[in-house]
């Protein structure tokens, strides 16, 4: 096997390193200890303090990261902490001194979901005024909270959001409709913590971090009504192919027979405070940081990476090029930094993720390029159906896979990047992190 | 109709004063006079001197600004010019005073251009090592410089062409062949100028600027050999498809019956010398001075923005979008600038540009956003088959639209952006600039 060049590995190296350092931010118990600390019978929030001293504390939650980020709680409020429960995913769960962790499926919901919830609801039954919950929110939170409306089942719901996918409404409109077959999201969380106050923490894994969109906003006001959901099912012609029970619970609201999701400037969000505590652009930000202490001059060029990940890596390799060729915009060494999450429609027979068919199709463009390194992966150590976050490739990559007997273009028609990156020994591998804030691209010419 | 907010107006009203500055630095005359100076019987060009008082100057080229280039150099040169033609695309001629101007066919050859060709060629056989040619390239300049080597009709050689367009060759293999098919084509026109000496002055319309790609490289080294151009036709399968009297060409030039096209370090290259006067990047970099005199903070991302209009639209939008939520890759009042040129592939029925179908689907992505303009024309002052140079779009275009009775999703689906923005009165036109240097394409947010 041909062997990189001395200064493409070092490049490469650096990358590893800086990705590391975004891990590191993203880390839940680092992101929640660089926002919350105690002082005695203080909590201090980015500035506002919370008195504990005057009730009890409640840690509720749900997300693949609420495990990690309760855990970090707890390390800050030890005792302070009263009882608490959160939801995670199956496998994502730590133990804990004080809090209960459940554990559910994701991404489809499942009957332990809706048992977690029921065991948050119950617990929030007892709240007082003087009381503080903390509620920990993170990517899959949704999935993980599932609570139907009365008279509705789960299977029901989800019928509802397998429809509207497959029609290609957008998130927003999907967003509304589950919103208004939901006890809990839109919202309605916020209503069940009263009359206590309630401190919401989030790690975000969407881009531009809408608060009403992680985990479908539970303890935000909700801007859609039972009308527009209605009518987002009238406009894709749903009415006949959703579950009845649904749609008369939806027609209910409409006339008023049933509560609204709480909207802005309502009681229930009077005492409710919100922190992104990690999010893909502090992710970077650290990145960045790091890649200035390796010499590299940097830049952050967007936290929005998204469409299909081949295109983008089209866009990404024209960015390296052009670096080589005229410095813009910014000379080498440079780090470009990237952010988001771009998407493979498959169609061939391989396997692979995101980051990895970026990686590949960019290793393609950039081949024979001196000096040139994409890097991409996932921060929550995984990237479509394997055990890899990611991969790495360089202007080198194509010549050591073809002396390797690997051919890119075959492997990129087929979707087949983990085994190509596999083959070279290019993939890159963290195991699950607890956490998740989007995939990290990084394009570093020396 | 609804008007524009006061800022949006504003930030309009900038991106125009700031693509002006792009047009002005791609202007022929503009361009030609930063890098081309006289002193006396010298030529100066970027350092290098050329002593005028020895010998004749000929003036030869082929290209869309090819008639402005050559009366910049009239300009400079005045009565030191012994000779010249140059070829341009139909309607592209100017008044010269000793340089003959002929207008051939574009982007179809045709026999005017085989006569503007055989001009050029008769002028450069009465060379003497002690003079100088000058050849002026533009973009246009290989399709207005056919040059059908012995035996074949140019009819022929535009059949492989479609031949291999059609199969999905990329252009790299297109020009291995064309450039084995043309007797000006891949270094051969400095062949044709020796003895004398040549200095190529080039406005570049491709990506990266390279020297061997734009109009055809006809003054560069061809790294391509017959062997290749066979070897494309045998990949793709098209020995039968194409005239025999190419194929039966080829095969004799591989078997070293004709000279091959000039290779690097031959001697028709000791003499010659290249200039780039224009190109994307210093229209960008004139751009980019005039929006921070108009106190923006500025950025160039790109030059190598490519791919589909609507694909690229949605990068863009993401990236204005950031830019106002986060202040990434930098804060407001912010112009972004990106070059390059994208595609549309054409599925509906309408009237449009890819710089039309860019704000077209920009404005969808960015509607109900607050002081945020897409500006996206050509250089050229053309987009597509319309009078327009391109169009612009903001935050508010959407609810102009709605209330003027335009629908937005329709006019994409229906690629009918000229029709969209003109009902809004937002189309760019600049008439013919007899200059291109790509799309420039400009992000501000107030």
């Amino acid at each position: 096997m041909i062997s990189e060049t001395r200064r493409t590995a070092q490049l490469r190296k650096a990358a590893g390193e800086i990705f590391q350092a975004a891990l590191d931010a993203a880390n839940p118990r680092v992101a929640i200890q660089r926002h919350l600390q105690r002082d005695g019978e203080k909590l201090l929030v980015n500035g506002a303090i919370y008195d504990l001293g005057q009730g009890r504390v409640y840690v509720v939650g749900a997300g693949k990261a609420s495990a990690a980020m309760a855990a970090a709680v707890e390390e800050i409020l030890g005792d302070r902490v009263s009882d608490g429960v959160v939801v995670v995913k199956d496998g994502h769960s730590l133990p804990l001194q004080r809090i209960r962790v459940h554990e559910a499926s994701h991404p489809v919901p499942d009957a332990r979901g809706v048992h977690g919830t029921a065991a948050i609801l119950a617990l929030l039954a007892e709240t007082r005024a003087e009381d503080l919950v903390i509620v920990l929110i993170s990517g899959g939170g949704s999935a993980l909270l599932p609570a139907p409306v009365e008279g509705t089942h789960l299977t029901e719901k989800q019928a509802v959001t397998r429809e509207l996918l497959a029609c290609g409404a957008a998130i927003e409109e999907i967003n509304a409709v589950r919103k208004h077959c939901s006890r809990l999201k839109g919202g309605q969380l916020a209503r069940a913590v009263q009359p206590a106050s309630c401190l919401t923490v989030a790690l975000s894994d969407v881009i531009g971090d809408p608060l009403d969109v992680i985990a479908s906003g539970p303890t935000v006001p909700d801007p859609t009504t039972y009308q527009d959901a209605l009518g987002v099912l009238r406009r894709y012609e749903l009415q006949d192919r959703i579950p009845a029970s649904i749609w008369r619970h939806l027609e209910r609201g409409a006339r008023g027979e049933q509560p609204e999701t709480p909207k802005a400037g309502e009681a229930c969000f009077e005492k409710a405070h919100h922190l992104i505590v990690g999010n893909n652009l502090q992710s970077l930000l650290a990145a960045q940081e790091r890649a200035a202490r390796l010499e590299f001059r940097t830049l952050i060029v967007t936290t929005a990476l998204q469409g299909e990940s081949r295109e983008a890596a089209r866009a990404l390799s024209a960015f390296l090029l052009e670096i080589r060729r005229s410095g813009i915009p910014i000379p080498p060494p440079a780090c470009l930094l990237f952010g988001g999450e771009t998407t493979v429609t498959v169609r061939g027979k391989g396997k692979g993720g995101r980051n990895q068919e970026l990686a590949l199709a960019g290793a393609i463009a950039i081949a024979g390029a001196e000096d040139l390194v994409i890097f991409s992966a996932g921060t929550d150590g995984s990237d479509g159906p394997t055990d890899a976050a990611g991969a790495v490739a360089d202007g080198e990559t194509w010549a050591r896979a073809k002396a390797a007997g690997l051919d890119p273009l075959r492997a990129l028609e087929d979707n087949d990047s983990y085994h190509f990156f596999q083959g070279l020994g290019d993939l890159i591998t963290t195991g699950p992190t607890l956490t998740n804030v989007m995939d990290v691209t990084l394009l570093l010419a020396g």
